[in-house]
């Protein structure tokens, strides 16, 4: 396959810590759209690793379960493009086990991009962050589930980036969506 | 709400005539979260109307169910912000219908616009239908499901758009993905 440059991106789907509605921090639940639709994304941006993250055993087990089905049972020789993209996917119980692998990998230690849809005092533009991403080393792209990630998630990135407007004041986009317009517009 | 300037967008999700692996025609089934991220994505970018097309009153019935439950039932009074994107829906039997109701309320007659992960002969840049949607004429950005519109579908629409892409050759977004990017590019 020929690809043009690709930046050194990964993604992360965080389910522990975020918040619920009354913004208590919980554990959500893997969804598997969210595994297929977010790999498939991943794959056309050329993200290198997915990560999804729960601490919770059985959760890890549904989502290897989904990806092996893809990856190395039936389900990928009938659809090999699908494979492609869920072989992308990692599951780790926390941020910090999946930057470590990445600083491994890299021999260097990711720099951690928190997307929110609030407005976060500080945040850094889509531009800056598409012009930054070229220098080569590695970034997270976090996206929180349920009601968001945790304040003190938050604080303890690298970066927040600013959030997904349209051309409305409505900003209550899905998860897989938000993906894949942020990956649009700093790699597209 | 504040809102700038927005195209005479519609959106339409079509469900037959579509075809599948081995190109046969056929009606394919309503997904729940295709309304879900659609109309959350259109009403964040101000599309006017969201059109699911599928002839069978069925699954005519089971869309009217799931936007009822969010437009007129207990769901929008817990989540007035899911209302204010599923309220965009309207199901219609084909393309047509759609258009006429189109052409109705706006005293002309909408421009079709085909999406497609294909290469198409003749197909449209993003940068030149962005430019013409600023006309004000009723346009409907119109998305297959299963593996895609049929040809005489595509061959009877205005224009074809070109193809979403990435930085890599894997060209194989979900719809909800796909509706996502291509909105963001049209009118983010």
């Amino acid at each position: 396959m020929k690809e043009s440059f690709r930046p050194n991106l990964y993604l992360a789907l965080v389910h522990h810590p975020v918040v619920n509605k009354r913004g208590s921090v919980i554990t959500s639940a893997v969804t598997n759209l969210d595994l297929h639709d977010m790999a498939r994304a991943a794959r056309t941006y050329g993200v290198r690793a997915f990560y999804v993250i729960t601490p919770l055993s059985d959760q890890k087990t549904l989502v290897d379960r989904i990806t092996g089905h893809w990856t190395t049972g039936v389900g990928g020789e009938i659809n090999p493009t699908r494979r492609a993209a869920l072989e992308l996917i990692r599951t780790k119980d926390s941020i910090e086990e999946a930057a470590r692998e990445i600083e491994l990998a890299e021999q260097s230690p990711p720099k951690i991009v928190v997307t929110s849809a609030r407005e976060n005092p500080g945040s850094m533009g889509f531009d800056a962050l598409r012009a930054e991403i070229k220098d080569g080393r590695p970034y997270v792209l976090t996206f929180g589930t349920a009601w968001g990630l945790t304040e003190a998630f938050i604080a303890a990135s690298d970066y927040v980036l600013e959030p997904v407007k349209g051309n409305t004041d409505y900003n209550h986009l899905s998860v897989r969506s938000a993906t894949s317009i942020i990956l649009d517009r700093l790699v597209g």
